[in-house]
Parts: C-alpha cells; structure tokens; sequence
C-alpha cells in the first residue's frame, strides 16, 4: 500500500500517453498547473475537427490533446536547435512551450466559422490572447514571455516563427494528428524528421537544413492532399457549413421572438446582441463546449422552423444533403431551379436557405506570407522555391479553387 | 461536374477510413442500411470507453466506430476460413457481419454499469437484442440469421464463437482500438496475424492452428496489460465508478423531490420507477447518449447537493479523488478515518458517499468459459493450456485482485 | 512429440513472416515449387538494391523477398478484383503470380548494369524469360500462361499491366519495401489503399476508381521523392557507377593477360568473349550472385592495377570518392583540371579513369508510356492528368537532370 | 553546383537513416572517425542473425546497422537521464556512446558458435577487447574511458550496466531490430517507453521507475517470444548448428590432408592450429566476414566429402533436413534408427554426422544475474518480482527446454 505522502503526487500527470508522439512529458510545474486550469480543461470538450467525424468517424480527437502534442513538438525542436548550438535560456523554453500550449485556449465550440457567430467579429486569436491575459494575472505575470511569442513581438524572430509560420509546430501536430486519426495516410507527415532539419540562421530566424529539402516538400504535398481529402473534403465542407446556418438561423428565429431550448450558456449567446465583450460574456464562453450544441441540435430536431429542424436532422442523424462540385461557379439558373425544387418539395417559399454555393480555395505553399528558408552548407539562407534541389515547391504557388452546390436529397 | 444521376448514389459510403485497420468496406447492402439508421447513428455519440480519456486524453473513439472495425474483422475472419476450405454461404456471412455489426446497438451513454441505472436490471446485451428485433420488423425479417447467431443459438457453432467467444472479433477489435487510441502499446495486438491463424474443426468449433499458439500468448498477455494498465488503472476504475455515482445521487435526489436540471429524456429516466421496459422507454432510451449525461454533469456543478455538487466537479474540471490502491481489502478503522475527516471537511454528515473502496479482479485467461483450442497437424483439437508449446497459458489461470480506496484530496 | 508422417510437412512453408506486408501466404503448391527452385533460391543471395546500403544501412533486403512480395500483392490485387466482379479463373490467378514471382528470376549479382557487363545485351528479362521456359519444360508446361501474361501477350490486358506498367504490383512492391528497409518515410506508399482502388474498366485494362485520385498522386509524388532521395542520390548514383567501373576495368586487365582472383564462375565470365548465350553461360550464371562480386572486389583491392584497386578499396572500405551535383552539365576545363590533378596525385596517366561525369534524369509521370486512367462514377475512363480533380499530375510530365561530377578525395 | 570547400565536409555522414529509430545522428567527430574505420566497416558484411533470413526472408540486417542502433538508444538514454537530474559529463556520454558502438566489433562471421571454431575459445568479447585496445592506441587513448565501460569496471555503475545488464541498449536494439525485420510482431518492443522509464538510484545503478513495471513485463514477454519463435525456432536452431557442423567438417578435412577451395582468410584458419592469438591472426581475422563462409559453401556444395557436400547444399540451396522437437531427450533407440537409415541411404558409414540431438533452454527472466530493480516513488528500489504490481515477472524466472531432433529427410 501506498503512503499518504505519496498520494498527493499521484494525481499529477507527469507523463501523458499520445498515440501520435507516444509519451508526452510536462517538464515544467506551470505548465501542468495550466493544464489543470478549467479553461484548458474546457478543450477536452471541444472537437479538433468539428464534424469531421461525419466523414471520417476516427477524427473525435480533441484541442485539449492538439495543444498537448503541438507543446511536445516545441519541445522536440528546441532540444534539436540546443544541440544545434543555438542557446536558449529555460525562461525562452518555458515561454515557448505555453504560449503553445495556450494557443487555442480561446476556441469556442466547433469550427472557427462558429466562433464569429457566437461573438459577432471575435476571433479565437483574440479570445486565446484576451484568456491568457487572464491566466497572467492569475499567475503573477509568469505568462508574459508566452504571451510575447503568442503575438509574435519577441525579438528572436524564431520563437514566434515556431509558433506560427508556414512550419510551426501547430501545424506540424494537427496534420500529423488529423492524419492520424482521420486513417488518410496520404496526408501523414515525419514531424521528426521535419524537426532535426529546423535550424536558426544568423538573423535569428528559423529555417531548415538543406538537406530537409524533400522533408518539406513532402510536407507541403501531405498538407495539400490533406486539404483536399480531408478539410476540403465536399461533406466535410459542407458539415462545416451546416453548423454556420443552424446558429444563423437559430439567432434569427430567437430575434424573431421564437423560443428554443438550449443550455443556459448558449441561450445567453442566441439572445446576446452586438456589442464589446463584457466579462459576463467571457464567463459564459469559458462554459461552452461542443456538447451545448450537439444539445440543442438534437432538441432541435423537433423545431417548428422547418428550416432549423432540417439542418439538424441532417446532421445528428447524418443524413446529409446532396452536393456536388465543380472547378467553375454554378449556373444561376441551375441554382434557381434547385431553389422552385426545393420550395415544391418542402412546402416552403425560403427554399434558397436550402440551396448553397460553398467556395473553398488552397495556396499549398504561400511564398509571399512567410516563406520557407532554407540554409545552405555555406551558411546563406535561400528561399525553398529558389533551390536548385527543390522539385515540387515551385509549382505548388498556384491556388486552386473548388465550388461545391449543396441542396436537399430527392428534390 | 456530376451529373444528377451520379449524384444519388454519391454520399453512400461505400468505403470507410479507418486508422486502424485502414479501409473498411462494406459489402452487403443491408449492412449500410442498417449503419444509416438513426439506432446506430446514435453509437456515434457514445464514447467506447466512457471517461477513460480523462487519463488517455486519445481515447474519444466510439461505439459507432467499434462496430464497424469488428464487422471489418469478422469479414476478414471469414475470407481467411473460406481460403482454408471452410464453405460459407453468402446468408451466413451476411448474418455473421450485421450480428456482430450490431452487438452494442443497445448501448446505453457511458459505462455499462450506467445502463443498469438506467433501466434497473437491463443489460445492453438485452438491449441490443430488443433493438435488433424491432430493426428485423423493420427490415422485413433479413436479420433473422443474424439475430440467432448473436444469440448463440446458430447451428454452425464458430459463427457464434466469432461473435462471443475469448477470441471473438468483437475482444480483436477493442484491444487494438484502444490500445491505439490510449497510446498503450503494451496492449497492441496483431488482429492480421491472429485471424490468419484461425480454422474450424471438424466439430464445427472456432480452432487456432497450432503455429498460431505464441499469437494467441501474446494476445492474452496484451489483454492483461490493458486490464491493468488501462481498463483496471485505479483513475480509470475511479472515473467509471463516479459516474455510478452520480446517477445513483441524482435519482435518490429526485425521489426526495428535488428538482435537476436536465435534458427531456435523461430526466425521463431519473423520474423512471422500476417496471418493465415500455415502448416509451425505448423510445427515450434511443435518443440518449453521452451528451446528456455531460450536459447534465455540468449544470449539476452548481447543484445544492454538495454530493452531487463535489462528484460533478471532479469529473468536468478533471479535478479527480484521491486513490490508493492494495492488494488486501483496506482497514476499516481506517476508511472511519476518512469518513470523519471528510464530514468535517466538508460540514457534512454523509461524508461515506465520498470513501469507498472499489475492487478488481482479472482472470486473464478462463479455461472453465469457452477455452481456447489449438488444432494440431494431427487434425486433432487441444487445449491452448496443454500444448508443448505452450508458455505462459498455464499460468495465466489464477485471478489477480486490486482494491483502490477513493476518498477527497486535502483531507 | 511429432509422428514421424506430420513432420513430412513441416518444412513446406505455407505462411512467411514479411515486416513489409505481414503474413505472406502461398495458395498454390506450384508457387511452392518454384520458390523451392535453386534458381529461385539464388535471388536470396541477390540485394535488391546494390550497393545502397553503403548509403542506407538498412537496406540490406534481397530480390528473394521483393519478388514474394509483390506476388503476394498480386493475390491481393486479385481478390479486389474479384470482390468488384471481375471474373478471375483460378488458372489465371496461378498465372498471374507465378509471372510476378519469376519476374526478376533471370537478375544477376548487383545492379542491372553489371548484367549487361557480364552477359553483354543480355537484359535481365531476356535472362528471367529464358530461365521461365527452362522452369517450364520441368514443370511440363504448367508456366505457359505466366509467361505469356510476362511478355505482356496475354488476351486480357490488365494481367499484363498488374506484372508491368506505371502501377504494376513490381513497382508497388520495391517502392514501399525500399522505403520501408532504407528508413525514408518520403517515400513510403500505401499499397492497400492504392490496390483497393484498383478495378478493370469494360475494355479489360486496369484503371483505378476515380476516388483514389490522390492516392495515386501521392504514389507518384512519393516515387519521385524514392528516385531524388534515394535510387539518384549521388552518393548511391555514383556507387551503382564504382561497380560497373569495376567490371569493366576487370575485364580488360584480363583481356591484357592478367590474372584476377575470383570465384569459378565469375572468372568465367571475366573471361568470356561476346557471343550468343550457351548451355554453359546460363548453367554458370544460375550460379553467380552478390558474394562472388564482393568476394572478388575483397581480394582486388590488392590487385597491381591502381584504377582496380582504388575503386574496390572504395567500395570494400566505404571510402567513397567526392561528389558534386549540378542541373548542368560540368564545364571541360574544370573536369580536365581534376584529372591532371588526379594523375599527379596517383603518379598515374588514366586519371580520367577515376574522374566522371554521372547523369540521371526522372520523369515522375509517364504520360505517353502506359498512361494511368480514372475510371469515373459514370462508368467512363479518363487519363488522371485530365481529371478535374488531380493536383500535380499535370505538373508531373516534365524531365528532371541532374549531373554528378565524382573524383578521387584530395585531389 | 556547391563550392569545392563544401565538398569535403559532404561525404561526411552526420545523419544515417534507421527504419528501426528513424535519424541516428553522430554527435561526436571519434564516433564518426571509428564507423569509418575498416575494423567497423566490415560489420556490414557481418549480419546480425547468421542464417536465420533462411527462415525469416527479412532478418538481413547487419551488426553494423545494430551498433550504430544500440549507440543511438545509449544516446537517448544519457538524454533522459540527464533530464531526470543526473550529471553525465561529455566525457562519460562520449565513452558509453563509443564502448557500445564498438561492443560487436570482434565479432567474427555469422554465428557466435563459429568463432570458436575459427579461433578455439576466443569469445567475441576477447576480440572485441582486443580490438578496441588497438583502436585506442590509433587514437592515441581516447578510447580509454570506452574500454573501462565495456569491461564493466567503471565507478558509476549504470553505464556498465547500460552496456551490459538484462536491460542494456543492446538487448534493447536487437530485440526491437530484429523483432523489426524478421516481422515477428509479437517480439517487438517499445524502447521509447522503457528507456523514458530508466533511472539512477542513490547507490548509482540503473534501475526502472516503478510506474514502468508493465513495459518491462512486456519487454520479457517479448524477449521470450522472440527466443522461442526465431532464435531457438527450430529450424533457426538447425541452421546454426548446421553451420558449425560444416565448419567442424572443413577443419577434420583439412586436418587429414584433404584440401578444399576457399578464400586466402578462412583457408589460413581452416589450416591454423590451437596456439595463442598472433599478430597475423589478428590480421586475418579483421578482413573475414560472411562472405568468405558463403562463397566457401558455394564450393564445398561439390566436394568429394559427402557430409560436407550435403550440409552445404542444405543451406545453400535451402533444402534443409528434417526437425522435430520434444520438451523430452529423444529416445536413443529412435536416435541409432534414424542413423542407420541414413547409413542405408546415402551408403556411408558415419551417417551419425547427419543426425543430432540439440538442445536449447531458456530463463526469461534471471533474478541471480544483474535483476532488474524498481525504484518506489519513495527514494527505495525493490526487485522486479517483488513489486506488489508485477503481474507476469514472478512466473518467469523458470527454465524451459526443448530438444530438436534432426536428420535427413527421405530416410
């Protein structure tokens, strides 16, 4: 039997098992007193890929265990740039490794799309930063160098660089993740090999071995092909977009005087109206999760509003409306027509809230926002796309768009 | 662009991503008829292992998709006896995947010991079979074989035994599922490499050929790694065990005419009085899942009842008891202790709703229940424990007890 | 303990262990039988990839288990066939694996530019062509359909194109096995998924179900990211170079009357003159493999002739000579400059010997040899580069060069 | 095209590929200078598994690629020690990373059972100790520390025993290695877990933290699976004893006048008689690998001597004699039954050359040599078997034997 003493260490998670990394160690206390904190334990409950499920039933992973991983990741790459010779001070270390971690600690339920409804121009950036700030006070201003990097303003270019570019380790933990439990083999990246390329270049940016030329390149072709088979997906898309008009609608029906049960911290948000948040606002947002919605999606089911009630059969039975897709825009008429379908079909005359347009467009590799350097053997830094052994970055410049027409089955 | 007719058969999955054992297919038509139903769209929101990612942040998968890697398995099962000379008829293989598709349909939200509150004494295996029966009206009596097979009762005995057995495809299936998404790998098994080494004897019997013995070893020695290390983790066993809880709180708080806040059907089923299952109690039973109970779970925080209050917040904000576990029953005169501490505490007088000692045993490996049999190249069957070859069978036939007390922190 | 009539079947292996593909079973005794041929056995004592494991330590794996795998991606790609509904005869299922069992059976020891040094033209599959008919005279004709189907004559066209074409079972096979031994993830592909995608369309070719588009974009991407990596990387490049040097070098210092060390049969063919292909060549080359090549290369490091002797030093003792890379050709001046400091250096005249240039070119998609084709929901067939959903097929069509400049160290 | 002065540093492996632990890198200049060394160099032409491909087509990894495997696991060892607070000097990570690179470098071709054939009771750790002392006078002492190491006398214990002990890296990558290419799954080994679990206690030795007993438990599951399915399967067994039979064989040729093709190295020990180690010996020794042997039984598949001829033909063209295996010593009767048939069917005299009893045991666990020690969250270690946690240990600590019995097939 265990001894007392020892009990009160037992509960602290010091290793965390992550079946895409394997063991996740915490290596400093604040950091595990972050993840005790309700706001971060608030992320259990919210989905890293929103209804994606729908599409790929093994993607019920979490923000709470991306947060995790992409704090793993940032501290994989700075044990590789110390060995490196790169000197970093364990207040960098620290800094870093939470401001990734707090990264999407301001996420509300489901998809980003939500978020903006919920808060009319609420960003979850600004939430993540404003639910920092907080967390700051609580711990006597020992997030500040975290909160630095977390806007970018901290003057060794690579620390903000890592936690977001076009190579930070948040994207490298939610490709690697998402094309894990997804099952998309296509889009599974070597975070490890991406990792011991990273290096810091005599300016103080982060750019990559020479000879990690292919490892990015594969990158940017599992990001693409993730993208497309996974993000871009026409249902998964068009999930997304569903969760968008059912809280439209929602707002509107409750602006129109119509009552609609929900969870308390929802409600307040349907009936809040535009405005500067307040703290009443934080306090309820720190509540909400997934859950409410999935609630009330299922409660509105039954709506009276034909609408309302039709998206939300749609999604919590899956029983999802046809699409189709097209590299050129729809033709009017066509829409039209799906429209007159729609309204004979239903008995209805706001058919066209039935019958969407959906645009989604991909850059898989941006060279104008933050390009990827590489440092050569002599010690100059060129741009990926300009490398004489690059293959594939110089033609992945180019967008790509894809229209989807979404509208009822069976009309 | 697709044309109209193109579009109809388009969102019919025909294939199904899945991390673990890679494509799922699914073969029979009635087989995605039945994953279309609202009944097993409803596993879609029932975790397969209820709070456990609250100690394997990984583990959100679900029942839905639990069903759908076992009938891959058991179709798989099948190809591998067929190719060994086995006949099978396309009805039986048809009633085998959809048995086995649907073994959890009666699952209620979380552990099984929830189910049971629920309903009294309804098992889900019950459950399921009700379900099944009204599915069979509903499909005009396709599920007939299938039915039989789930219930035992099939005439070709390794039908059933593939179904419920110590090697059934449904125990194939969960090991690797969980021991993939808790990151355990101690609790890996290879499913290919144990189905490949399946037959049937002449008896009709589920057989292992003899090679296959050190598969089957290490299939039992992964089994009892994950009892122990994931399933029987005293966290674990602490989490299932507050569920039980809470319900049995909210029920006896309600029978004393207290009002809970919860969802139509949830509260539907803590106002329930013992009686046997009426239509509307299956009807309600089919709309619960997962999200009811956390939904309720987080209003009842701020419930008056310090009991119900306390178990609550322990779950939602992950703010888990205190365990300590022995392999002897604890002390009684020590758990007073914790009684009193408790009660004072808190300013309670029913401090013994929060220190309980909670048991577990394991028998990794049950000869009395359906032994294994290996089938030598003598033709002749043989009991896994008394092979030559054998290694740790033989002593894997005695019951390992742990006794974890639970009781709050800071007392 | 075994009777004595069990143990007469103990060594047929009926299952083999295979790291890449799991459990690789053999469903006919013929296959069996030829695997049992002590030509088919040589292929053990054959690297599937030369020298790369100076390179890429890792791969150390034979021709002996690339061609097991990839007939047991043969018998995969068959079952899918069957379960879409194409018929399959069990004939030409045997058939079919034979001709990919034997495909590589006529290789000789390292790279297929050394068979061209011993034998003069005599292709690789000229030699495994030859040695199939010597295998079918023994086998009373029983090999007749593969050969067929391995001339690519066969009526029904996608047998020939599963043993030859841009997706043949080959390719699947040694990419993903390369990947796998030499360690570069880029490289690695998902053969169940791009198998279960294949289909025949209603001319009899093989062509892929237009879903699978980015899995075979990413076979392609991950076949490039193979050749630039791995198979043209310049270090491997230029081993694959030494060894023909070597050769070639050998077999002029005979052709001058000196004596070389070697095994019987490589000294047969050493000395050789060019000819048609006797009884003899072939009864001696069944005999040859990578040992008498390395056995010779061992005791030439001590031959008089500096060129031998330094280029097998090079190999024996991996003390490789430089390497530059450039995507243009090297200027004259510049190579004749390291040749005369080669020639001071050794105190030799040949210097250009040891100073060559080494070109490689890639064309990652092929659209005018063995195009691939979509088959659409619709029924029809397209090229994938049409497809509106491709990505970089399009890109793909273009030639890359790279030239290699490689010289002595320390010149 | 990369400057001149680039060029010298390129050929210089920092990184090397590893299937098995993905990027070994080579964080010391004397680590790099010692894989360049001829003496490292030709274990790649040393495998690690002898003949065991014969049976498992993948197991051609080499003891060149498991002691770069073994140093980079010692690596990952020092690191997590380091951050568990216990002080590693360079110069202690320097000589452990050395002493285990170098622990396999007097290893002689194949098997450990033919070295005492070549070379009497020379052990290959008396080689390698002799190797390594003339490697450390050419790099003038810096290998001192390395050597103290590996003899197991250094003052801090764990690095003896992360050299050598139940858990030491090397164990560690061979079972993990060879579990990985022989593709024997239930064998492999998590050494990620085990080494995030290793520690030093206060008396300065290695021990587990006390949470690590399952990953332990299921490292001796493994190992043992590993020892019953490939090293002591019965046919791997066989090989090797045919190995030494053949060698056994060639040396009583030799000895009675015979004489027997072979290369200038193995002809000089086939002919060497019992006497202490000379220069030459030393010599000799260090240019020998498997090729020697292979090509050598190449040859020998022709001699006059029938035992020789047929043992060679056995292994070289896979046609091995039969097995059969009992937990019992054969019968002896049985035993000169069996011998007299294979006088009657090849018509010799000493067919009791051809017919064997072997013997292999095995302790999975041994508590007397180096046991494995936990150390408590309380500061205090206890043995392995002891802890009130361990499931499996305390049943392992038994011997098992099992005798194969083998002779010509047909007789």
């Amino acid at each position: 039997m265990f001894t007392n003493s020892d009990v009160s260490m037992q509960n602290k998670l010091k290793i965390i098992n992550d079946p895409v990394h394997g063991f996740i160690r915490i290596p400093h206390e604040i950091l595990f007193d972050i993840i005790e904190h309700p706001y971060f334990q608030r992320l259990r409950r919210i989905g890293q890929t929103g209804l994606l499920n729908l599409i790929f039933p093994g993607a019920t992973h979490t923000r709470f265990h991306h947060a995790l991983g992409a704090m793993h990741l940032m501290f994989t790459a700075l044990e590789t740039l110390k060995q490196k010779g790169v000197s970093i001070s364990p207040e960098e270390e620290k800094g870093a490794m939470l401001a990734i971690l707090m990264h999407d600690i301001g996420h509300g339920p489901f998809s980003h799309a939500l978020e903006c409804m919920l808060m009319d121009d609420w960003h979850h950036e600004n939430l993540s930063l404003l639910l920092m700030n907080r967390l700051n006070d609580e711990f006597n201003g020992e997030l500040s160098c975290a909160i630095e990097m977390f806007q970018g303003k901290y003057h060794r270019k690579f620390f903000n660089q890592l936690i977001s570019s076009q190579l930070d380790v948040d994207r490298l933990d939610y490709l690697k993740r998402d094309s894990f439990f997804t099952g998309v083999s296509e889009g599974s990246i070597n975070t490890q090999r991406i990792i011991s390329m990273m290096n810091v270049c005599d300016e103080g940016e982060l750019v990559i071995d020479a000879k990690g030329v292919y490892s990015i390149e594969n990158f940017l072709t599992a990001r693409m092909f993730m993208y497309w088979q996974v993000y871009y997906h026409k249902t998964s898309a068009l999930a997304e977009f569903i969760l968008v008009k059912i809280l439209e609608r929602a707002k509107y029906l409750v602006s129109q005087g119509i009552d609609l049960p929900a969870g308390d911290n929802l409600k307040y948000f349907l009936y809040r109206e535009k405005s500067a948040a307040t703290d009443e606002d934080v306090r309820r947002f720190t509540q909400l999760d997934d859950n409410d919605v999935i609630q009330a999606m299922k409660s509105w089911q039954n709506a009276e509003d034909k609408i309302l009630s039709y998206w939300c059969t749609c999604v919590i039975q899956r029983n999802l409306p046809k699409t189709i897709i097209s590299s050129h825009p729809f033709d009017t008429e066509f829409i039209k027509e799906k429209v007159k379908n729609t309204n004979d079909f239903f008995g209805i005359d706001n058919g066209d809230e039935l019958v969407h347009e959906i645009k989604r467009k991909l850059l898989p590799y941006n060279t104008q926002k933050q390009p990827i350097y590489l440092l050569q053997k002599n010690g100059r830094k060129i741009r990926l796309e300009e490398s004489e052994d690059q293959l594939l970055s110089g033609l992945m410049v180019n967008k790509t768009i894809r229209y989807i027409l979404t509208f009822p089955r069976d009309i």
